[in-house]
């Protein structure tokens, strides 16, 4: 079958599909601890047309599809099962179809990055605020419901896409969603796709919303006494109704990890990162609020900057946060759990897991978007210790029911992918499974679209 | 088979089941033009439990199911089709089961009422914002997807419903969504119910968003010298970035019908209503951005004011509008558009409308939330006049399909229901509707519940 389809797809796009084994094995590879594994050939699309036509060939040879954006995933979205798979690669698929500046709005190709369409909308004075981190495609981003540090602002990925194309498993291509601001008419397809994880269609185009560069911006820092009350003081903040635009914290162990690898010599504290948008008086009025109930959980000096380049290196041990924390252990394998908890639950789990990590000797550094209750473990194991592999599972699984015993999720913004299937049935019951298999069953009969994700419900 | 139902229904429930004549008629009739037809029985179900049961009892004897909350859809959504139907009448389902000031969150029954809700929050300083008039249901308003006034600022029900119960056709009860900010964990099961009209599940319960009571209000009323200035302002005040809470438009004609029906003497020009929410600074900045723009779209003078009895007397005659157009024309059949376009293109769109109006010799005051692009004509007919029955659904098509040309839908905020089942293929696509009826028939092979609504796709 796979070599049918290969041939198959050889002969519609010549030199648009490889077959190379090392384009093939960094397409079923991501930025997770998942082990990759080749695909058996890579399409770079350039059109929805493309993606049509190799979703038509490989529906008739049964080859498994897998949309392929950045490769960004810390799930391993992109990551084939056992029947193999076609990778259609979106980086072609490239262009800024229309921006609106008077509706805020614009459409643009599924494997354009946030990067580039931030850079293309800055003459517009106009900004795209979901910020995951990496440099992901809004295709990849949409298709795991992505959010990051803005979100607890501007919302998620499910908040700012208006509408979508998409390739169906059918051949068919679904446009959804129209360009006005709300909608009442029909089923909400387009929130269907996103989040769906490459399961029920290809997105090939995005319709998003838009905002407007605020007039200023502000950015503080401060150290807290501990977890706890860098945790009280993210609730606080949202409770008085603060529209923080991010709120981020480093534990104590993270600040070590900068400091480590950026030679620098931060107070080793639970460090909390704020960035305010608004009115120059709106962004006064909020940082002197924030900073008062810092000052109330016992927070060291609130240095805050609205100089574009202070900002940044007010910021700079937050950006470099990851590498700095996979530095603690060269080497080593890195697990990222991703639970999410209603605010008022935040600090309670933060400790809890702080303390199963401290029992199990594991070096785990938290970054967390507090202001969402939502916080990253970086688990950095050894990969040649099985025991502590085996522990590290019990330390996730503990964590994942942790967040959802507090009314939480096991996956904030990174996707259930190929590690959070097992603890999906918890959150969304036998009822939400079987749901979610017979609309996958519905639109994907032969269950050829990123097959085994989602945790295969 | 509807007797043997009934049958079974009284024997299950007793005196919960109603087949009395009235009951049946009220609840297979709603405030919209649409024709009722009494429903077979009434259920009033007073737990989760008892929605189950019944479905599984209709099931078994394939009478279709249709949820009642309090009978204000404006779309024909409670009205049964040629096969009848029970009613489920959810307003025992009355319990509000948790308030999280912490969270800024609360659970209750689907039968809940947004006026009885934001009662409960008062002394809690929490509010929720979604008002579409009406004091309809909260499981009513999820299922249509209802905004109103307020949704410029705070959203529709999309945007505040964190989790949903709800009784599947299979008679199971499906409890999605947690209680945390965020979640990337499996597909949208509850925005795919938020908006199915009770077609792919019966809504007991809901967990919804609340917002903290603003520190300040004010409101705002002008003049415009026309519609297309009224709109041009509405552009200029969401392009600016103002976060408006409320930006609403009467036309000329409206006015006129709220001088008549309240003694007023209103200048009878084109009206705009405005509140602005947040902190004293905040609010006055707000207002004094917004009165700038108003000046500069030739504006009459912007009265405004922060006492709450003084805003409720300036926004009176946006309150009373509804019945004092009604007024115009007494005894007529009154249909409701609901376009709702891109912001860029409401004066537009507007203008044609009311050309259109004028043209046809009709009587179609506009009610606008022009904030969202969304806007009302509240068409009043001769009922005994066939000719300005016909000649209105002419009118109604050219609206829908000028809001969609402009890349807007034919329903903002009411809904498909009965009524604009006829635009959906312009606006969904051929694809769009067949999604939707694959997982219509995946969910509900029997097409039990709710039949040809959403216009049967």
């Amino acid at each position: 079958m796979k070599s049918s389809a290969i041939t198959a797809l050889i002969a519609a796009f010549g030199s648009k599909v490889t077959t190379n084994a090392s384009v093939c094995l960094s397409h079923g590879s991501d930025e997770s601890a998942h082990q990759g594994r080749p695909v058996d050939a890579v399409l770079f699309a350039s059109s929805t047309e493309d993606v049509q036509r190799a979703v038509v060939i490989c529906g008739e040879h049964e080859l498994p599809i897998i949309p392929f954006g950045t490769g960004s995933s810390l799930e391993g979205h992109v990551i084939p099962g056992n029947n193999g798979a076609l990778s259609i690669d979106t980086s072609h698929l490239n262009k800024i179809l229309d921006i609106n500046d008077a509706d805020l709005d614009c459409r643009v190709e599924a494997g354009v990055t946030r990067e580039y369409l931030n850079h293309s909308l800055r003459d517009h004075g106009l900004f795209f605020p979901i910020d995951p981190g990496a440099n992901a495609s809004l295709g990849g981003m949409a298709a795991t419901r992505a959010s990051g540090t803005n979100a607890v602002r501007y919302g998620t990925m499910k908040d700012v896409v208006l509408g979508v194309s998409a390739v169906l498993p059918s051949g068919e291509v679904l446009r959804y969603g129209t360009r006005a601001p709300k909608s009442s008419a029909g089923y909400d397809l387009t929130r269907l796709l996103v989040g769906s994880e490459g399961t029920l269609g290809i997105i090939t185009e995005l319709q998003l919303k838009l905002f407007g560069i605020p007039e200023a911006i502000s950015a503080a820092v401060c150290t807290l006494p501990s977890e706890i009350s860098a945790a009280r003081t993210a609730i606080a903040v949202k409770q008085n109704g603060i529209p923080i635009a991010r709120m981020e914290l480093l534990d104590r162990l993270a600040i070590c990890a900068v400091n480590a690898y950026s030679g620098l010599s931060l107070e080793e504290k639970p460090t909390m990162f704020f960035e305010f948008h608004g009115s120059e008086t709106s962004v006064a009025e909020q940082a002197q609020a924030t900073g008062q109930i810092v000052e109330e959980n016992g927070g060291g000096a609130f240095s805050w900057s609205r100089l574009p380049e202070e900002r940044s290196k007010l910021w700079s041990a937050r950006h470099n946060a990851y590498y700095a924390m996979l530095n603690l252990k060269p080497g080593a394998k890195a697990i990222t759990t991703d639970v999410c908890v209603p605010i008022s639950a935040l600090a309670d789990v933060i400790s809890e897991t702080i303390n199963d990590a401290t029992n199990n000797n594991f070096i785990a550094p938290i970054v967390g978007h507090v202001g969402d209750g939502n916080f990253h473990c970086l688990l950095l194991l050894d990969p040649n210790d099985p025991d502590e592999i085996q522990r590290a599972d019990g330390f996730t699984t503990r964590l994942a029911y942790r967040a959802q015993d507090a009314g939480g999720t096991c996956s904030g913004e990174h996707g259930v992918g190929l590690g959070k299937g097992k603890y999906l049935e918890a959150e969304a019951g036998v009822e939400g499974l079987a749901v979610m298999r017979s609309i996958k069953r519905a639109l994907d009969p032969n269950n050829l679209f990123n097959p085994g994700k989602l945790g295969s419900f």
